[in-house]
């Protein structure tokens, strides 16, 4: 993990009764040893790390499994258990994070104001289950994509290009939300490029 | 690569007047040793690929090489020689794509009716530049995305609602296009989830 990204990540943590919970959480690498992560109040992951100060992050690809525990929980069997934690079989890599500080904060977004919990962790107990590991990072994906609206401006009109202008936007906010420097770079140039449809 | 699914790399090519050329193209794996893809008219790669019969695929994900070949070409400096072809110095991996057959085929899609080259080639004199080459592919992202709309149908309305669902059918037909297997199969559920709201 790279020092300012965000990633796709899934969480799993321990529900009161001692059950396995998981959801999918983005979570920032902030140094060596130290991961950020901004979790909205009310899901059971916030519940639980509150309790038991600590969490897993399981890094992979597997659609199935973000869909699943975006969707519902996941089944017991894709659980496995790491001293008192549960972490995903199926996994690339995992490490526990031990809380080191949790506080509550009111942010505001789109969708208005809500209380976020911001917690900061540290890192011990990594496993990698495949030699290679890549987490989830989905700044070269914006780029990507932006390069595709950039290049169909000359074909498109009406709807479509208010479509094209409002995904740019988005794609903007998530490369400098997500990515690092190199893809804050590139997504300027593709802006820039693109400010020539204004 | 995996069999069937579609990555998105940087094709080089080589010029008449043997300087170099790259350009993003997806390419899809169709077995072990042969790759497909669909270029269209008009462009240097077609030209070249014309001529030459070979190009090279470069696995890459640096974020400035997709900006800036699409932009307009990279800059002398990039390229490195592999026999009388180029490949881009900074690349994860590459290999040499020898061309079996090339055929013109007109094709629609959103845009209208255009002519496409179908390339299939083989794939000889692979070379990784690190130990651990993940190509590019864009469905586990759509995946991801696909979720975040998910969870936030319940938060929108009116011009953002509209947004999110135009969104959505895209986000299918990408995953479709360019996942395997399971990535259809996680794009199916999302789907459904996503009905309960026509």
């Amino acid at each position: 993990m790279e020092k300012g990204l965000l990633y796709e990540t899934v969480v799993s943590t321990v529900n009161s009764n001692q059950t396995a919970n998981a959801a999918p959480i983005g979570i920032i690498c902030k140094d060596n040893n130290t991961v950020v992560c901004y979790l909205h109040q009310g899901s059971s992951t916030v519940r639980n790390i509150k309790r038991n100060k600590k969490f897993i992050v399981n890094l992979l690809k597997d659609p199935m499994v973000f869909v699943e525990s975006t969707l519902g929980n996941l089944s017991e069997n894709y659980y496995a258990s790491h001293k008192d934690e549960f972490y995903i079989k199926s996994t690339d890599a995992f490490f526990l994070a031990n809380v080191i500080s949790m506080k509550d904060v009111e942010r505001a977004d789109q969708f208005g104001v809500s209380v976020t919990s911001v917690v900061v962790a540290d890192v011990s107990d990594i496993f990698k289950q495949k030699e290679c590991v890549e987490p989830l990072n989905r700044a070269i994906y914006g780029i990507v994509e932006g390069l595709v609206y950039l290049t169909r401006m000359e074909m498109v009109s009406g709807e479509m290009e208010k479509l094209y202008r409002h995904r740019m936007v988005e794609i903007n906010r998530i490369v400098n939300k997500v990515g690092g420097k190199e893809h804050k770079n590139a997504m300027k140039k593709i802006s820039e490029a693109f400010s020539k449809y204004d």
